[in-house]
């Protein structure tokens, strides 16, 4: 097997140091890598609609399995043509498991070899997920890159607890790899996990990369550990995956990591960041995050940030936003995710743009300074 | 004077009985009549940018002094360029001038004939209109056009509140008139008022256009009253109102509404029926509204409205608007008050295309059965 074979080929343009830059081509079009996804939880963007993602650059849209599976039901999305067609985006989407809601719902779930139930789930009654019931809630789906069922464990469980862990994550790996049937039309990720423990990392990259997955996802990193272990474990193990298919640091993270990822060679983002901060009227910019609230910003007439092209940036100053935003004004949510949704897409064009002029480490070294600098 | 003085001027194309169809000359762009107006109440119409608001065919925006004199304050708005500039919108504005919120906040006002004093509103503190400061206001945001200050009563008011009421807002027309500075830059308009009287409302419309505004406005329409005593009194009272001159029916309201004052001659409409309604998932089709919450639309494949163009109908189906409608998601406000929009605005060219052709009160009545026919 190679990167070509199955529904998702990685086609690598050029290497800096480990920095990537390629192709993924997938059943609804090409990506440009390393791209950013955004996160349409239940098939919707939160305060954008698919043209004004494209617009935005947008070339992912990320939706997840727990909760599409509770509503409208996988078989709901199927008979309206799949998730893509669904949501009206028509381009490629990823879907997770729900194995992150192992971790986000721990106090509402009970996990065995068998699978994971979900209990008490606000009006969506009980879920039993399996590795198999996984793999087919994201097959209705149609998704064109589905996750393996795993255990996202917290950050800072013990080893004894993590080496269980990793039993359960590596045998459902081994599940969903059988169970898994459109191998033609939607392809299946493995994920490798090990906490901040690097002997278990690797050892979890190796055996499931065994199983020969179209794409390797680093995957329980951003719960809970401080920033310089997520950068320490993300170096360590992305290198470890399979170097001709794509890998994915799953929901990482602030524009930091991602810059720091992609410089071990990480190829797909997704986080919540650019939408859900944007609805507490948090805006990124180059210097840093601004909360649009502040009262300092009542009279700026700048853009939230004058290097942006967002349609925010080109249209309204931070003075209305922040109006806006003191009104709890739905538009101040909008505008706010029109500018973050721009600033994550625009700093992976960025990102990739530095990459294919070899240029990336110099690139990485002066944004990451830039965001550390206080914003005004 | 004639109907090009003044910074507002409008130029009647062709008349159709006693509809018409025209060009509304403004400092901020021509706006072909008749037209609906889109309520961006705080300087934000709720779930649009404005490139979607253009993109939908907006032409006129209108936004509220009462809202604007609290937050930001006017001198906000004007040291951001103005109403249009501060919001991004940069075409023609209207803004009314608080009268409205007499009848909106009647338990939280007291009006003399001085002016009125708004008491305890959130966050706002006090606020004392005078006719003068009405006007001082909406120069201060920068709208084409202002409305006088008046007093909106309540349809059902006696004869004699009617007539003491009348008494305040012809005494305030006047001084408003006499307070109106930019002349050249921005229109004011009279407002008749007299709730179901016809001898009350032919009075007001008599003492007001002597007062000789660039446009008139039908005020205290659309506040309590029947169905059949909207359309009584607007048959009434718009012909009554300079010919030469743009004719604003305030406040008003349901497509047949709208509909049928065109046909009494009226140019100009706003409601915030097409952004509020969205909010609570109802959106308005050819054959009548229906709510996207219902269970018999979970299934259902089709558009909103199959007659629409709007980015919602030819993205979307009821079926994903229903999912998203009982999840709260923000995108089913925003999706929905994308068609109601265009609806509204749609419906407006559709008349004018009638008036143009010569065949208005064919097309009403068409569309004022569709409308009434049971949506499906």
């Amino acid at each position: 097997m190679n990167s070509s074979a199955g529904p998702v080929a990685l086609t690598i343009e050029r290497r800096d140091g480990l920095a990537r830059a390629g192709l993924l081509a997938t059943p609804h079009g090409v990506a440009r890598t390393p791209f950013f996804m955004v996160v349409g939880t239940a098939a919707s963007v939160k305060g954008m609609t698919p043209t004004q993602l494209r617009e935005a650059g947008a070339q992912v849209v990320l939706s997840n399995t727990y909760h599409l599976a509770l509503r409208p039901g996988e078989e709901a999305v199927r008979r309206h043509g799949g998730l893509a067609a669904f949501m009206g985006w028509h381009g490629p989407t990823l879907t997770d498991s729900g194995g992150y809601q192992i971790f986000s719902l721990a106090k509402k779930r009970c996990v065995s070899m068998e699978g994971v139930r979900f209990d008490n789930h606000i009006d969506g009654g009980d879920l039993f997920l399996t590795p198999e019931r996984a793999v087919a809630i994201q097959e209705a789906l149609g998704s064109d890159m589905m996750m393996c069922l795993d255990e996202c464990p917290p950050a800072r469980a013990e080893r004894k607890e993590i080496v269980r862990s990793l039993e359960v994550t590596h045998h459902w790996a081994e599940r969903a790899r059988r169970a898994w049937r459109n191998t033609d039309s939607q392809a299946l990720f493995g994920i490798a996990q090990g906490a901040l423990f690097e002997d278990l990392r690797r050892e979890s990259a190796q055996r499931i990369a065994e199983l020969d997955f179209p794409g390797y996802a680093v995957g329980g990193v951003a719960v809970g550990e401080a920033v310089e272990d997520i950068r320490r474990i993300v170096a360590f193990t992305a290198p470890l995956l399979p170097d001709d298919r794509p890998r994915y640091l799953m929901g990482v993270g602030a524009p930091e990591d991602i810059i720091n990822s992609v410089l071990a060679g990480v190829d797909m983002f997704d986080c919540v960041m650019p939408t859900r901060h944007a609805r507490h009227c948090q805006a990124f910019t180059r210097r840093g995050p601004i909360n649009l609230k502040n009262r300092r910003f009542a009279d700026d007439p700048r853009p939230i940030d004058e290097t942006c092209d967002c349609e925010a940036c080109r249209s309204v100053s931070r003075a209305y936003l922040r109006h806006l935003s003191v009104l709890g004004e739905i538009m101040a949510s909008v505008w706010i995710t029109i500018h973050n949704v721009r600033f994550y897409l625009k700093l992976m064009e960025d990102i990739r743009e530095a990459i294919l002029a070899g240029a990336y480490s110099a690139f990485a070294k002066t944004r990451l300074e830039e965001l550390a600098s206080r914003a005004e």
